[in-house]
């Protein structure tokens, strides 16, 4: 079952202190390498598209690679089609998934991805929809998408940001922890990995290596959680498609 | 357009250093009042259903209340037709609410609360489901409910747990603020009161009034934000209908 899937899922878009994408940056070029000169941006995370468009554009350019804005396109279907790399952004998971299906984008993403082996980055929200559900994201369910079913890119759910119990808080909602394990005590849930910001899981084929300066915790259903370093091995994660 | 409903919709079930209901326990008698003898509990927000229901027992036996649990009985529609009172506790808002329409209680409880003026009481997950819709809910989305529209005993949006931007924090996710200004980036939204843990909204007809210790904001599609103390008249909020 090995596919060509090469995906670079990161945690979070901007580090504490740093700039857009600036933490990540070096595992981006060595991801996308030299074959790439244009990488197809999809904004639907957040709702002033071209602001967003040009924020990445900017960056991406800096590094050497022009950027088209899906937005931007006459048909999307035919731009993602075309392209050389996708970049999915964060912003609202809700909000890019209802895009993603409003757009007709799942299909073709995925043909693009584990057909073509097009190289696949998502940041925050486009790391959450690259995988098999949406169930584990942290955002508000500001609109309703037709299903929380994504791309299923992998088969397991990824948690970004996230966020260790902070034994001083008075603030009595969830701790990140027990809404993992709230999603685990429904059936047949897949594993969740929890990367901390700073974090990014690099996918090629059947392949899958923890990157970045900080750790991430695997939550699986009816097994007892782990902490995992940076360099971890995480193929075994791949195996359940 | 009077309606006969009575509504006490509270942020938290439990304020840190204190036990289960116990901030708002004197707001409960009060509202609950002499007539009512039994409270009918919905314990759907959370997967140990039984157990929270030997809580929720505890705690209302302790003021002076029977308590029966609707996932106890055998026709969960017909025991909400012949309560006295409702209270539907906090967990998981999407679990919560699709329970309510998997037990097609949806309607029921509408009827009950809106047109025969039965009381009725929501904590945290049990507040976002008596407004309009769960779009802002903090929860996890684990399962996936049929629709976001829930039971529209108001016609505006809570948000529970409501969390201050923390200027010191060092996390890249979307404050509270900024999660609630993305939903208002979406057309036609309407207003969102967000209440801090140690303050509910008590609903009596066409009367709203701020109770607790603790102050709410008013986020409203295209307004600035305001703050309003314990005591603020809201009832404007109801007109919407
Ligand atoms: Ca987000
Ligand atoms: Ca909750």
């Amino acid at each position: 079952m090995t596919t060509k899937r090469r995906l670079l899922l990161i945690s979070n878009s901007t580090l504490h202190g740093g700039g857009y994408l600036e933490h990540c940056q070096e595992h981006i070029v060595k991801f996308l390498g030299k074959q790439v000169k244009r990488v197809l941006f999809v904004p639907y995370a957040l709702h002033g598209r071209d602001d967003y468009a040009k924020i990445a554009r900017q960056k991406f350019e800096s590094l050497g690679y022009g950027l088209d804005s899906v937005h931007e396109a006459e048909n999307p279907v035919e731009a993602v089609q075309n392209c050389q790399a996708i970049f999915i952004g964060g912003g609202n998971t809700f909000r890019l998934l209802k895009a993603l299906y409003d757009n007709n984008l799942i299909p073709a993403i995925r043909k693009k991805v584990l057909e073509d082996g097009i190289p696949y980055i998502g940041s925050s929200a486009g790391t959450n929809v690259a995988t098999i559900t949406i169930n584990t994201t942290n955002d508000m369910p500001i609109v309703y998408p037709p299903s929380l079913h994504a791309l299923g890119l992998v088969p397991f759910n990824i948690n970004p940001h996230y966020l260790d119990p902070d034994a001083n808080s008075k603030h009595m909602g969830e701790t990140r922890e027990q809404r993992i394990t709230q999603y685990h005590e429904e059936q047949d849930t897949p594993p969740v990995l929890a990367i901390r910001e700073g974090c990014l899981l690099l996918v090629e084929g059947d392949k899958a290596t923890l990157l970045g300066v900080t750790g991430a915790r695997l939550f699986q259903r009816g097994k007892a959680t782990s902490e995992h370093d940076p360099g971890h091995d995480f193929s075994f994660l791949l195996a359940h498609s």
